[in-house]
């Protein structure tokens, strides 16, 4: 079942009423119609000690998928209320790269009482996960693989899946590895299926394996396993062994959460990650306030431009109105080229090599576009302007200084804007945070230097 | 292999020295070291010519995988050069969704030729598939699926991906249908493996199904797949019968490109989908300048504001020295709050019935950054503008009006900010296209207003 918001609300009251009546196995019943990631938004719905249970309600495996869909704050609060029976029995059914996710989330506390109820082997494998740096491959991946030997038969490999394969997150793809754990050849579950049981996996299997290092950034991988349609993408560590699997499922994962933090930085906030209605007052104006500061006091040198103008700008004044429309347009034209080049470096489209290529097209465009608005310009502003809206004390070299104005600062945007994001990224800087509000606020100041120059020169103020 | 920028260019003199040698059995064997993906971009470096010679000696599984792998104008090019052996060949190792995007890109003779190398059968579903909406579920659907029927025990269940499965894109979730095509189950290959040869599908199969229908958008289609971790999601026409599935790489492209395009459409560029260095300098013109046109013209509302407020502008200057850092602060904040929403609207995570929840929280995180950047504002005009830069003529009811300024606009914009893309989609318009310099263009009138309004209230101008 596939629940939309009216259904979502009749769900919501039929178990409401259920539990008023405690009629438990009817809510049971309900529960398991409905997918963990559903049960999950479901959840929100009711207080904290109804959720604790709800929980209980659930089978074992629905129990831990729907903990994992889960915010923070409520898996927290149901671990608190958990036995340590009660916990261990999740535990044991959450696959290692999510118990980690969880890990990193949580306070020392629930930690503490996480790491005693696993059993060694699952704390050791915890903690390598937990040094892998934030953001790297190593730290979303998962030591649950099914690994075979190249002396394999399809058969072996069968018999091998049928009997790991319940623990592991995927069985689609499994990776033959030496006696040294080096990571030799890949081979599909689909590849298995269609040969014959007494195939040698060595015959079968693909040794042009593509992988990460463990240190990689996770964006690399879920960008390669996006670009080479794999199920999965092996993680080797720095000598090459294989030490874990990065699923397509956190793969997507990564991508979103990544676009979400690419277009919260290209509009001057700083990353964070809870939904929006999750986030506090104080908590989002935290993410908001220091760009806008930085960028407001970065304005001080447009100030200053037009107080350095101020006595000649007084002299034909009519110059002031058209200063919001020339510094939004040139912040347009830049915003464009910044917000196209950021994307296409994330794509891995361009790279540093290509700068002058992109700088020359920009350099064209800007023309193209400057030559275009130009020339409307010029005449909406004779016609409507001066004309339609009586501003009498527009002249032809008024009009000229303000088109001129136009060409120029759009060639002059185009440039900084796809400049900026590829010299951040040789620099190893984000390229997304060099990019709109920044660009905006340097072409203000670089588009009223050009106007007040070209006034100075044509109307001789 | 997976191939750094170094290694690429090696390859690419590699092959142009064997090719030039006429060593073409030494370029079939590098070229079987290399994932098509790769392949592909490969092919960039080379002529048309050399191009088809390559493509000639790719073993045919390869060769279609490429294919897919391939720009428009490559496809066409080779399309052209190809014998009716070769297109047919080619065509048939394609997946039929694959087929049906290549058509959609190819002018009307090519398609033609395609048509009349493929069978009645495949031609009959790539007309259906070709009458879907773009940009729907149906339209990127493949009806090439495993189907199961409910009586069929796990060894049939085997049997029958053995016989089918090659051409099957994903053979990972089979589905199981009633007599009259309704779905009616699903079951993975994993519990599959993991049950005895005579258990029943019946009995092990997943009856709480998660499916699209054709006509539903392809971007809630790939929502669905994040949302649910699946592989693949079933596609229902309207009366309910299975006649696709939506495998999880078309839904990663799909999230891509709609990234890509929510990122263009929210700076001020229409959608196109070519990557940025294939499209040329009038297109990319194109792709810009309607909505750079738009705003200039919008700006016109400034320009009166500010032309109706000149004289008693020119009394007191300096105010116009605080137009583009008011403007651009405004800007900035609504432009935040816009893709904050834009961004939690395409992932679900608000809809319209948020709209008052959304407008209470950003008209108090509007009014916390309001007051901070104030405050800021106001100390830092009377040291540094006034005092350290020497600007005069600032009093300190001139800096009082700047700072009051702040605090109104900075609200407003976030509540625009947050209500305009909320309303566009209950209007069934894109959010991403009302976005931040649309409503940067709406806040710069809104502003002058503020600024002038308190202006000639507290300096009684």
């Amino acid at each position: 079942m596939n629940i939309d918001e009216i259904e979502f609300e009749e769900i919501v009251q039929k178990i409401s009423s259920l539990y008023q009546n405690k009629k438990y196995s009817d809510i049971k019943a309900t529960l398991t119609e409905i997918n963990p990631a559903d049960i999950a938004v479901l959840f929100d719905a009711f207080a904290k000690e109804q959720q604790l249970l709800l929980f209980r309600l659930l089978p074992k495996e629905e129990a831990a998928e729907t903990f994992v869909e889960l915010d923070n704050e409520t898996q927290e609060a149901l671990i608190r209320a958990f036995s340590d029976t009660e916990l261990r029995e999740v535990l044991d059914e959450l696959y290692l790269d999510d118990t980690v996710d969880i890990i990193e989330e949580m306070p020392a506390t629930i930690v503490k009482r996480i790491i005693k109820n696993t059993d060694s082997q699952t704390r050791a494998s915890i903690n390598t996960l937990l040094r892998y740096p934030e953001d790297s491959a190593g730290s979303i991946m998962t030591p649950e693989f099914v690994d075979l030997k190249k002396t394999n038969t399809v058969e072996d490999a069968f018999k091998r899946i049928r009997r790991t394969g319940v623990d592991k997150e995927t069985i689609y793809t499994c990776y033959v590895t030496d006696e040294s754990r080096h990571l030799i050849g890949v081979i599909t579950v689909k590849e298995l299926l269609l040969h014959d049981y007494d195939d040698k996996i060595e015959e079968l299997m693909e040794t042009n394996v593509i992988y990460v290092n463990t240190h990689d950034d996770q964006e690399t991988a879920a960008n390669l396993l996006s670009k080479y349609d794999f199920l999965a993408l092996p993680v080797v560590d720095m000598e090459n062994r294989l030490v874990g699997i990065i699923t397509i499922d956190d793969a997507m994962d990564v991508l979103v959460d990544e676009n979400t933090e690419d277009i919260h930085k290209m509009n001057a906030i700083m990353p964070n990650e809870k939904p929006y209605l999750k986030m506090g007052i104080v908590a989002t104006w935290k993410s908001r306030i220091m760009w806008l500061l930085f960028l407001m006091v970065s304005a001080t040198f447009t100030s200053m431009i037009i107080s350095n103008f101020e006595n000649r700008l007084s002299t034909v004044i009519v110059l002031t109105s058209f200063i919001p429309m020339l510094t939004g347009t040139s912040g347009n034209s830049g915003g464009q080229a910044s917000a196209v080049i950021v994307r296409a470096l994330s794509l891995n489209e361009i790279s540093f090599k290509d700068i002058f290529k992109v700088l020359w097209k920009e350099m064209r465009v800007g023309l193209l576009c400057g030559i275009t608005l130009a020339a409307v310009n010029f005449v909406k502003i004779w016609f409507i302007d001066r004309t339609l809206l009586g501003m009498s004390d527009i002249t032809f070299k008024v009009d000229l200084v303000i088109s001129l104005t136009l060409v120029i600062e759009i060639v002059f945007a185009k440039m900084v804007g796809c400049a900026f994001p590829i010299l951040a990224k040789k620099l190893k800087l984000d390229p997304a945070v060099i990019s709109s509000p920044f660009i905006t606020t340097v072409m203000d100041a670089l588009s009223l230097l050009v106007y007040f120059g070209l006034a100075t020169a044509i109307l001789r103020i």
